[in-house]
C-alpha cells in the first residue's frame, strides 16, 4: 500500500481533529480512526466512523433512559444471552464506516452482502489508478482436487512464474491500453465509462462500506471462515481486530457462538447422543453423507 | 409527557457526559442529544446517537481520503445534485438513533418503513405503563366525505364529548382488568403476553428507532405530508426540526426537491407545456382523472 | 374461522379457475391453493400464489439453462449441501404469498420480519369486524415463573374464569363503543383512523403476506420454535405443513438442520470432546452458565 | 449470442412443458417464458417465471378473498392511484425471476440494486465461456466534454479501429492465459478462483434474477433513462417491453408518472406559477442553478 503524500496529509488531519462529545465513544475506535491498515499488496482498511458501544446493545435491549447498565457482568451476560438466541435487533444499534481499498474480484464477492450502504469510486467519472493485486508466491495455489470451489497445494517453480508473469504483464499491459484509449492527446479519449471495461478483476478499486454490527458479523462469519477465499479472509480478518476493540463484549460472544461454534443438525445431534452413550458411530450407520460426517468429524474431534 | 424523576436524572446523566473525538460531530445535534422532546399528550422523541454530517455525504460520493471539502458552496451544491438525481447512497452514510414514546396505533403504521433498526419495549417481557393517547378536542374529527381514508371537520358538542368519554373510559376500564390479570396477589397470575392483548392501541409503546438519512427522509416524505395522519406527522415535524439542525444543506435539498415538490406524470407536463402556449386547459380536456387535475392545479396555483 | 358465503363463493371461484402454464407447478400446492385453513378460533391461512419448486433451487444454483437436474438424488444433495453452508440465495428463488387474518398482537411480532411484502386491512380506510381472539381454556396460562419472557402452567377455576370473562366483556364493550363512535346515524361519525384505537389487541386483522423460502425458513426457524408464543407458533406450524408439500426436498434439509438442529458455541463443542474422551463435565467446570449448560443439556441429552 | 445446440434443447424443452394451475396466469408472458431475447453482442435475458399479474395489485390493496375485482376500468383507475400516491406494497406483490447474460462491468452497476434476489454463475467453482463484449462502432463514444460521467460523440476513424482493436486483442489474450493458467495439462492448473482475476471487465458473466414488480419499476426508471450508459440501457428497454405484456395497467402508469414524468423541486413549481401569470422567468431570476434550470427547461420545453 502506498499512499500519496497528498492523502497521508489528509488522514493526519482528520487524525488530528478532536471535538467534545456527549456520545457514546470508545477509545479502541479513536485509536483505529483513520489509520490505513494495510491488507494485501495496495489494499486498506480505515475506520471512517462508529456508532454506539457495548452499551449501546443492552441499552437497546433494554429501552432504557439512560445507559441503562446494571452492572458490567450483567452487561455482558445479556449480550452474551442476546447471540445466543438470534436475537440480533439489539446488535443492529452499532454502526461502522469504513473505507476500504480492495481488488475488484474481491469486491464482486463483498458487494453480495446486501444489507450494507455503498458508495464506490466511479470508473464512470474518475479515472482508475494502477494499481493490481499480484499475490504473493505463498498464494498462489492449484485448483483444489477435494473442493471444487476452493484452492489446494501451493504452485512452484517454473508454473508459479508463468502464473505471476502473465498476471504482472497483462495488468500493465491492460493498463497501457485503458490509458492510451482514454487519453486526449491528439485524439477525442474514449469515455471512461467504455475504456473501464478493458481492465481486468485484479485492479483495486475503493468504496466506503458502512453496516450495523449484526450484519458485519454476518459477513465475518462468512469471510473469516477457513472456507472463504484467501484474498476476502484477510480483509475480514482485519476487521475482526477492530471490532474486538470496538465491542469486546459482543466480539468475545460472537467468536464463542458463531465463529468457533458449529451448528449440528438433528442427525448430527442424535450421533452425538448415540457416542455419549458408549456407542461406536461411523459414517455409515450415522445416517450423514460423507461430507457431512467430514465436517461433523471436524467439529468434534 | 410526564417523565418519572429517576428517568429525568438518567436523562441528565447522559447530557452531563462529554468525551473528547477524532468522529465528525454536529454543535447543533449535540444541543440535542438525549433530550425528550414531547409529541402528543405522552410520546416523546429523544435522539440518542447519530453518525455523520453534510460533509460525510459529500465525502463518500467523493471516496474522498480526508473530508474531501472543496468549498462550502460546492458542497451544497454537490448536495443538491445528488438529491436531484435520485442519488441516494451518499445519504445512506449518515445515521440516526432515536427513543421514540407512541401509541401503538402509531406504532403500526410506522413500522411499515422496513429499512431501519427498532428495538421495542416487550410486553411479553415487562409490564406496560398507564399511559393512553386521548386526543386534544381540536383533533377528533369526523371521517372525511371526501377522502375515504382521511378525516374532515372537528366534531363538537356531545359528540365530541361522547367520544372523549368513551375514549378515556375504555383505556382506563382496559388497564385495570389488565392490571387484576397480571397480578400475582392471591392468584398465580396472567402471562404478561397474553394479558397485553386486552389493552387498546391508543395505550403508549416505546422503541430506539435507527435509520439512515437516505430513508428518513423517505419516511419524513410520507409522513410529514399533510396527507399522512396527525397522529404520525406531528412525530415527522418534530424530527424535521432535529434534521435541519443535522445536516442542514441535506435538508433543504429535501426540503425543495421532495417536501415542497410534485412528481409530474408525462401527462401533466403536456398540461404545463399547453398552458404556457396559452392554451386553456380543463380537466375535460386535460387526459387526467378528477382526482388527478385536482391535485395538479394544487400544485400549480 | 367463519367465512360468509360470499367470501366461501369467491374462494370457490378461485379455486375452480384453471390455466394452462409453462411455469413450474407444484401439485401439492395446487391441492392447497386459496383454500382457507383455520389458525385460533378466527384466524386462518390460504396460499394465494407460489413461485418455484425444489427444481428451481437447485437450478438456480447451477445458473443452468433448462431445469438442470441431473438425478433426483443430485438435487436433494445439492439442495442439502446448501443449507448446510447457509447458502442463502438459491432458498431465495422460490416465493409464496399468503393470505392470513391474525390477532393485532400477534401480526406485531410478525411483522418483525422486515424481509417480506406486506399488504394489510386498513382501518383508516375500512371498518374493522367484530372478530377477537379469546384463548381456548387449555391456553390460559399464568406468567413463567423460569422464563421471563413466557407462560407457565395453565390458569384453572375462577382464575381463568375470570380472565376469560374479562377478555370477552372489554372485546366486546370496546367494539360496542367503536360501532358507535363511527356510526352516522344522528351524528357526523368519527373517522375511522381515529376510532381504530379503541380496539384491543385481540382483534383480527388480516394481510396477504409475500416472502421468499430462505426468509421464510428463518421465520419458520424462530417462529415454529417451542420458546415461541403460542398464538404465533400455531400459524408457523400451519405454514410448515404446507412448506413440506411445495418444496419437500428443502424442507426436509431444513427440518435437519435448523428446526431439529442446534447452534453449539465453541464453549459447547469442546465440552463434547471432553465428555467424549470420558471425562465428566458438569455445568460448574463447564465454562457456561447456567443458562447455557441447561440449553446444552436439553441438546444433547 | 450464440446458444448451443445443448441450450437450445434445455430451451425447447422447457417451453414445450405445460401444466395444468390455478394460479393467475397472463398469456403474453406464457408467450415469453423461457425464450432468450438478445441484448449485445452476446448478451440475453430470459424470464424464467412470474408471479401475479395486474389484478393480484388491485387484490392485495383490497386485501380481498377472491380475485377482488370490481371491473377492469375500476382496476386500472386503483393501479394509477396507488402508483400516483406511492403506494409501493401492492406492486410488492407481483415478482419475476429472469436469466440474464450480461457483460461484469454491467453486472457491477445492476448489482448495486439490493432489493432483489440474485445468484450468479461462480467463476471459483465453473470456467467462464470466452465471450467479451465488444461495441459496436456507433456505440463508441468519447468522453463527455458536459456530463462528467456519460459519453459525447461517436469516435471515428483510426481512433475507433484503434479502440476496437485494443478491446478485441486485450481480451483475446487475457482468456488465452486464463485457459493456459487454469489447464491441468503437464502442470498443477491454477485455482479457478485466482484465474479469473486475468479477465477484463467485458467478460460475459450469468445469472438468475428475482425482483418484485416495485423495485423493478425502480430499477427501469434509473436504467431506462437516457442518462444511464447505454449497454445498461439495452437491458432495462428489453425488460419494459415484457413487463409491458405482463402487467399492461401497471406499466402504462408506471410509463406516465415515472419513465415520462418528472420530480419538479418547490422552486420549479414556483417558476411555473410565475410563467403561467405571465412573468418572464430566466435561469438568473428563477432561483435555479444553470443545471437544474437546463433540466428543468427540457422538462416543460
Amino acid at each position: 500500500m502506498a499512499l500519496s503524500d497528498e492523502q497521508k496529509e489528509e488522514i493526519a488531519a482528520q487524525r488530528s481533529q478532536t471535538n467534545q462529545t456527549r456520545r457514546a465513544t470508545v477509545q479502541g475506535m479513536e485509536d483505529h480512526l483513520y489509520t490505513a491498515y494495510p491488507v494485501l499488496d495496495h489494499g486498506f482498511i480505515r475506520v471512517i466512523d462508529y456508532m454506539g458501544d457495548d452499551n449501546a446493545i443492552t441499552q437497546a435491549a433494554r429501552v432504557s433512559y439512560g445507559k441503562g447498565t446494571k452492572s458490567v457482568q450483567n452487561d455482558e451476560g445479556l449480550i452474551r444471552y442476546l447471540m445466543r438466541h438470534w436475537h440480533s435487533t439489539p446488535f443492529e444499534m452499532c454502526e461502522i464506516k469504513l473505507h476500504v481499498k480492495l481488488p475488484v474480484f474481491v469486491a464482486r464477492q463483498w458487494i453480495r452482502h446486501r444489507t450494507a450502504n455503498v458508495n464506490e469510486y466511479s470508473a464512470r467519472y474518475s479515472i482508475l489508478d494502477r494499481e493490481f493485486y499480484i499475490p504473493a508466491p505463498e498464494h498462489i495455489n492449484a485448483q483444489s482436487v477435494i473442493n471444487n470451489q476452493g484452492r489446494g497445494q501451493v504452485l512452484e517453480g517454473e508454473e508459479a512464474a508463468r502464473v505471476l508473469d502473465i498476471l504482472k504483464t497483462d495488468s500493465e499491459r491492460s493498463y497501457d491500453n485503458y490509458e492510451s484509449m482514454i487519453s486526449d492527446e491528439g485524439q477525442n479519449g474514449l469515455a471512461r465509462e467504455l475504456a473501464r471495461m478493458n481492465l481486468p478483476a485484479n485492479i483495486y478499486t475503493q468504496w466506503y462500506w458502512k453496516v450495523d454490527l449484526h450484519n458485519l458479523f454476518h459477513f465475518l462469519r462468512l469471510r473469516a471462515d477457513a472456507h472463504a477465499q484467501y484474498e476476502i479472509r484477510v480483509y475480514a480478518n482485519e476487521i475482526c481486530k477492530i471490532v474486538a476493540d470496538w465491542v469486546p463484549f459482543a466480539y468475545r460472544a460472537f467468536e464463542d457462538y458463531r465463529l468457533g461454534g458449529a451448528q449440528m443438525s438433528a442427525t448430527a445431534l442424535d450421533c452425538v447422543r448415540r457416542m455419549l452413550k458408549g456407542e461406536a458411530v461411523t459414517q455409515e450407520n450415522s445416517g450423514m453423507s460423507k461430507g457431512e460426517w467430514r465436517e461433523f468429524e471436524g467439529a468434534i474431534k
